[in-house]
């Protein structure tokens, strides 16, 4: 198994359900790290149908900001699922924090890890150039944000309709 | 020929097209089961535009809802073009229709095929997060109806700028 | 080398620093061709930051509408790299002008072109459809563009989080 995989797609495309049986595929239990906050009634109902479909193999840790101290802690002998990196970029954003630096932590702390890590990010960027400013931003960041860490990441893969395509190596 | 395929792609993409070719590759004539209702001049402009293309070898049948009766009534040797799935969607919900239980029911009608399905589809879930309820909504059950009918499908391809790539098998 | 290539992708997914490596990959010098006009501040730092990331192996040129005479006078020996065609498809409607005829005077002058060229475009389709009836008809000719030029492309590519895929031949 890789050691470090980057899954990226649109919304619903079935990149979690992918991300979660690569994860599995050579390890009988994994970690979820989720970076999801339940701000409101829509999200809460995401997480549950997430953590829903996922089984007993999965230990469950929420983590909505410092993912490279969470890697650190769960880095052991099971493969570690973040989910997703685009929602820890918005919570980067929203708490004030230098996303550019936190990004060169994450592949910092990559580059550290023993066991696998298997990231889940979204395709922000394929539609029509957004009229408000500050989502102009935020998929400029995410796009960024995503280049890097597939520059760090052993096999990157994009999922559309539920089938993944093998982007890297 | 392979028995369902689906072809999804941002709008604009070449994906009608690829789907055209790919129903007459090896078939002398074939069916257009047509989605689009045609509510206001830019729709109408669409399907004009559309139906231009395509030429003496199309039967053309618009269903804007029952695609499950419109494939059994026209099973037989000729290949079956639903142009598109998005649509189909927007009309369920309109409709005040179960688009879950539809798409059970579109599946479940696919498998009893015997002459050939080409079922052409959307991707909307690769821009930024729509501030819209009912736009988030529509791209998760988009995105959704797409991984439930690409997981029955034999053949998957994504279409970009014109150009086909192959996702399944 | 190719003579024609296509590189597509979404914001920030690293089409651009894609397009200037297949530039230099064979070639010693490259000409930068700008399509860019830098009507507001955001967009004065997008033309920065791309320049800032180019070195002296690099002549640059702004060329707003006139793509095929950009092309047309800087036919030498080294390879010209057009970033980017949805730019370009978007001053051009500023200018009111016909942007179909446009597209294909620029087609017709790819194909009398002898050294390489190498155009960037943007992947605008893949999201929800904008409310914006203006941006509806800008992504549908963003596409119908985009496959226009693919068409007469010896190579097309589409790049996700910093990772290119051929999509052609």
């Amino acid at each position: 198994m890789a050691r470090i995989a980057l899954i990226t797609g649109g919304a619903r495309s079935g990149k979690s359900r992918f991300a979660e049986e690569h994860a599995l595929r050579e390890a009988p239990r994994a970690v979820y790290i989720a970076t999801a906050q339940a701000f409101d009634d829509e999200m809460a109902a995401r997480i549950s149908a997430h953590q829903a479909r996922r089984g007993a193999e999965w230990e469950t840790r929420a983590e909505p900001l410092d993912l490279a101290g969470a890697l650190g802690a769960t880095d052991g002998d099971a493969p570690r699922l973040v989910d997703c990196l685009t929602l820890w970029l918005s919570n980067l954003l929203h708490a004030g924090r230098d996303w550019e630096a936190e990004t060169e932590v994450l592949t910092a702390a990559l580059a550290r890890q023993s066991a696998p890590v298997i990231l889940v990010t979204n395709e922000v960027g394929a539609g029509i150039v957004p009229e408000n400013a500050l989502a102009r931003q935020f998929r400029d960041a995410a796009g960024w944000m995503n280049q890097r860490v597939a520059a760090v990441s052993d096999e990157v893969y994009l999922v559309a309709a539920g089938c993944p395509l093998r982007l890297k190596p």
